[in-house]
């Protein structure tokens, strides 16, 4: 008889988004004339740069022709890619990462969910708490989590993130294996400064881990003193492996292209104790259960890295720190505590009363649409998030409407 | 202390690619002058179709403007598309399959090799041999094999193919839970009639098993009386789930875009015995760890449906079919049995020494690359196999001095 896997029926259903577009559902019917505002979900929503396109129409003009037409493409990407991702995020920055160390994927949501697989089944897990749901679900999906008590998985470790912390959680008590981080935070928009991700960098060395960290946001960091990689920290190369997408930076939400790096010195364990390198197997995986991201995005996503492409890339992500810095002004001048806005599209904004109240409020008396913290995680009870993935316009209409319900 | 997933190492290195390519660099070293011919990998050579290039060309655009830009998508794949999908490939053909039962992705290889996670770690899986070789690792990885023992997994059932079943297996005489089917075969060529596909609905649905369908070849059925789909089978929509795969219908492999058929009714059970529906289990993985396909990708696959889109992709199949019957009729003239050429682009071909001696052969007396059946297992040994995926004239070269080798 057929079984399935009984560690999907442990996940808890999230009834978040559902009950978001419930209670936005049921406010646009009692108020046909609002224009709602959405600054909940983190997606883009201004068109690719020129650049891009013009490298994507390319691509498919390739593709149309005998002699450009490409196949099968290498499972871990185009070289022309893997060396523009090298040379521009790593190399100019000081890193030392070579092409053959970054793996292209159509995501991050893929590979931060996938990258579990190639530890033991046993792995202790340290996850931040609030939280991107994928970390915690694909492990739950993987089978290592034991029953839910009070609202979080047994055999998971949490990290807690709070106002005190600056939502960069303190180091484990309990021993941990694999520990996620993400910085710049999604959903709290927090940073970590280099001295932080030492922190844990020198934990994952004394303490044989191995750091998974994921840094989609990294193009929003303005501020010259916070690390833009994990890589940047003296001994990384052994105990991490990062996430890197050009959803946010350039745009592909839609688009679909992202990578992850995996350092040829980055190591486990074998059940005898002796040192393995995760790139062999993370390389296994990549070649087994995936065939390549297509070769017309994977020139779009090389345009990033031309001189016209890094230029329009820094006027999108200026464009949405501008509405970021609106939203934070806006919060302060309430008199909102809040983190994130500064150096991410994200502002993490602290309420008296529960995730909902504040939501309700924003939506019932503004006709704005936020995250509740609560959807994050336990920790995230108390806060909403709002994005700045919105157009200028939008945005300074939402606060104009925020501030005149605070009033 | 991180450790690593140790199923990983049981993995046997296959040095079959590694292999071929020192050969052929080896020979092309001493005859620098031989054009050497590759029809050994499966990937089609011919252009995208113009009306293809035509619908990734509009998406770019609305890409890059503010009105057609798309961000996140549906994970499991734009309504336009799934509907596409379901009235074209399956209602219009006499199967009862509706839209929200496809799910869209960017490639067979990632489905067929993820699928395997919604069933139970123990599931006992039946797999053919020679095969595909995925399916197999992808449960090696899961940690549902044990030791190698004369070059076969255990906890395997092999389902074994030969001339005498026409690459066909019999039922497993042992229980099995999930059973791995590809017709039109890779790497065979072989078909199944629908008597033969009704012998293992049946056996699934007795036994309260599960077929995994692998149809990426179906576009090559030119035998009306062959089954293009399982659905057409009675009862297999509650014990089959179908991979398609725009790869080789509409030369996508490297434009990456496939689906998976879940109908509604299939099931597997729970550990108290109890029916569960896959669908909404293999939903809930394309939720937690894919984004969905890029937008352009999606309306290009769209096009594959349009009036012009068909019959495009009729004459670029019809292309690589005339290549495999001239394959065919070369093969039988020399007097080499062989099957497949006919409904599929593969031509799988028996040798009197090992499939290495006959790849030699072929390659140090005409040029010619083929892959040796061995690679594809144990069943394998004394086959090779060669591809239709290439242009006319250069089959036509290639067949010429096959010819004259074996004068």
């Amino acid at each position: 008889m057929v079984r399935i896997n009984e560690n999907y029926n442990k996940l808890q259903a999230s009834y978040l988004f559902a009950d978001i577009a419930r209670k936005v559902e049921e406010f646009q019917k009692a108020n046909p004339d609002t224009d709602v505002i959405k600054l909940g979900i983190g997606d883009v929503t201004r068109p690719l740069p020129a650049r891009i396109v013009k490298a994507m129409h390319d691509a498919v003009d390739d593709m149309a022709s005998s002699e450009g037409f490409h196949g099968y493409g290498p499972e871990q990407g185009y070289a022309f890619l893997r060396e523009a991702v090298a040379k521009n995020d790593y190399q100019d920055k000081g890193c030392d990462i070579s092409a053959d160390e970054i793996f292209i994927s159509d995501g991050s949501k893929c590979d931060s969910g996938n990258i579990q697989e190639i530890f033991s089944a046993d792995a202790k897990m340290a996850i931040p708490d609030p939280v991107y749901p994928v970390y915690l679900d694909t492990n739950v999906m993987a089978g290592r989590t034991g029953e839910v008590v009070d609202g979080r998985y047994e055999g998971i470790v949490y990290l807690d993130g709070n106002m005190e912390n600056g939502f960069v959680p303190e180091l484990p008590t309990e021993k941990v294996d694999v520990i996620y981080l993400c910085y710049p935070n999604n959903p709290t928009g927090a940073t970590a400064t280099k001295d932080q991700l030492k922190t844990w960098v020198d934990y994952a060395r004394e303490n044989d881990a191995v750091i998974l960290f994921d840094a989609a946001y990294e193009a929003f960091i303005t501020d010259d003193t916070l690390p833009r990689s994990i890589y940047e920290i003296p001994g990384a190369r052994e105990v991490a492996i990062e996430f890197r997408s050009f959803s946010k930076t350039a745009g592909f939400t839609g688009t679909r292209c992202a990578f992850t790096v995996v350092p040829k010195e980055c190591r486990a364990f074998n059940a005898a104790g002796e040192k393995q390198m995760l790139h062999p197997l993370w390389n296994r995986r990549h070649n087994t259960k995936f065939n390549g991201v297509s070769y017309v995005i994977q020139k779009g996503a090389e345009a990033v890295y031309s001189p016209e492409g890094k230029k329009e890339v820094q006027e999108l992500i200026a464009y949405y720190l501008r509405n970021a810095r609106m939203i934070r002004d806006t919060m302060n001048e309430i008199g909102l505590a809040c983190v994130g806005g500064e150096n991410s599209p994200y502002i993490w904004i602290e309420t008296e009363g529960s995730s909902w109240d504040l939501f309700d409020k924003l939506l019932n008396e503004a006709g704005v649409v936020t995250t509740p913290g609560a959807g994050f995680g336990k920790c995230g009870e108390g806060f909403i998030r709002i994005s700045a993935f919105n157009d200028y316009e939008k945005v300074e209409e939402a606060l104009k409407r925020i501030k005149k319900a605070f009033q």
